[in-house]
């Protein structure tokens, strides 16, 4: 039985609640995290409690805990889940306030909410043969840069792109990819690898920040700028990052293969690097 | 004590509680629709249960209920609360999956909560004095024509407008007023009553659209067309409609009068209008 955190409690997950006037539920006014667990350890976690921290600023949501008792919280979990592998996920929202109004009282108790999901993701037949992405329309709003649980217009891509025989959805606005449903989006080309420069666009990616300095620093290119479908089609190798996926190969696009069709040495090499750092510096 | 409806179930609303892993409350993959009610009777109910099963088309949530079902349950909720005024709120998600996952399961079964909100809002101050709007970027998504509960940016408008010192926020996409951040707008000029048509920008409002109907009843003349902000500034009028308002005029845009700085004719004979046939209609 998985064993979840709420509000400072722990409990089973099929017993962690909340009121139907809580304002993740009727507003998606609250934010979330996603952390990775290897070998029982958190990786990557001081970015994900930096970005979990500037998503409640943003909000204005004032966050219960320090980071350093979330992080706490975190490994809890995991110890009493006894996960090895898999995700530590954690939302945050304004609370429940006694009635519904989109203006929330300003004392209002936030509520804070974690569990955990076993999964082996570090060697999967995603990794080992890629994965196709479907491009389509960016319907989300304008500060995607916030990691709200507004999530409804990212789950329409999903299905809209498993739909289409593929495991991630590649938006697209003004001609530029903007990201992945939930995960950040690379090219290789002659330049180097190609990613998004950070905006209200896009969100800034904890795996794929760490990633891109880890390639820099070994020595390949890192080019922050849009760029376009037709782009990632003539490009050498795609791939995609995220806390859930690490970094997995694109090998097609729209059901274009991408270059040699089959997970290409740069994905494969920056993957390996994050990896290591990951180890390296799990807590 | 306020009686909800909970999935077949009516219980206190202090006891009205969803699975964390509900998809309302982890990707606002929901939607909803308020509904009022007068002398103890549901108003434009046709409309709003119209709306609602359009809503969980768009979204392929199944409705649990039938929509006779649905308004037996509401006036159920009614009756139990012996409310005379006031809102009924309903919200359909697509349920809670036994992990999170983008992807939901195909079976889920979905969540159905409704509760009431007593509030006296046929004679009150924003009635008689007329509101003040402030306009702000719309930051919305694309779909803005399904009544989802990802209202994140809603919220955050209001709270904007608030703090400026206004009860609604317009919001302003390309030069043109959209929508108020829970309501439909219109203006008064020398055209006559003008209000956005229906698109992907904005909610087809019940309340708006039977008003608007109305008018056109009664020999007023209703152009749909977008309007600008500055439009706005030199109208003769300006009104909302909601549910929750029925019909307020504007007296105030970006802190600038609006007509004669009081609630002018047209939008009151519309509201008595709205009223009447609310009246007439309810069930």
């Amino acid at each position: 039985m998985s064993i979840a955190y709420l509000n400072g409690s722990y409990l089973p997950l099929a017993e962690a609640r909340v009121s139907v006037l809580d304002r993740g539920f009727l507003f998606a006014d609250g934010i979330y995290e996603v952390a990775a667990v290897i070998e029982g350890r958190l990786i990557d976690s001081a970015s994900h409690l930096a970005r979990l921290e500037r998503s409640a600023s943003a909000l204005d949501i004032p966050l219960p805990l320090s980071l350093a008792e979330v992080e706490a919280a975190q490994k809890e979990l995991v110890h009493r889940n006894a996960m090895v592998e898999g995700l530590v996920y954690l939302q945050l929202t304004r609370g429940a306030a006694e009635t519904r109004d989109f203006l929330a009282p300003a004392d209002l108790a936030p509520t804070l909410v974690m569990f955990v999901q076993p999964r082996a993701f570090l060697d999967t037949p995603a990794v080992r043969e890629g994965i196709a992405v479907a491009t389509m329309p960016d319907l989300r709003w304008a500060r995607r840069d916030i990691k709200s649980v507004g999530l409804l217009a990212q789950a329409m891509a999903k299905r809209v792109a498993k739909e289409a025989g593929a495991q991630e959805a590649w938006m697209v606005e003004d001609g530029f990819v903007t990201e992945g449903a939930s995960s950040t989006a690379f090219i290789v080309t002659d330049q180097g690898i190609v990613t998004r420069p950070y905006s209200q666009a896009v969100l800034a990616g904890c795996t794929g920040a760490a990633l891109g300095a880890l390639a820099e620093e070994s020595g390949m290119t890192l080019v922050r700028r849009p760029f376009t479908v037709s782009e990632a089609l003539a490009a050498q190798e795609a791939f995609i990052t995220s806390a859930s996926t690490l970094c997995q190969s694109v090998v097609r696009i729209d059901g274009q293969p991408i270059g040699a069709g089959a997970p290409g040495p740069v994905a494969m090499r920056v993957r390996q690097l994050y990896i290591d750092f990951a180890r390296r510096t799990a807590v």
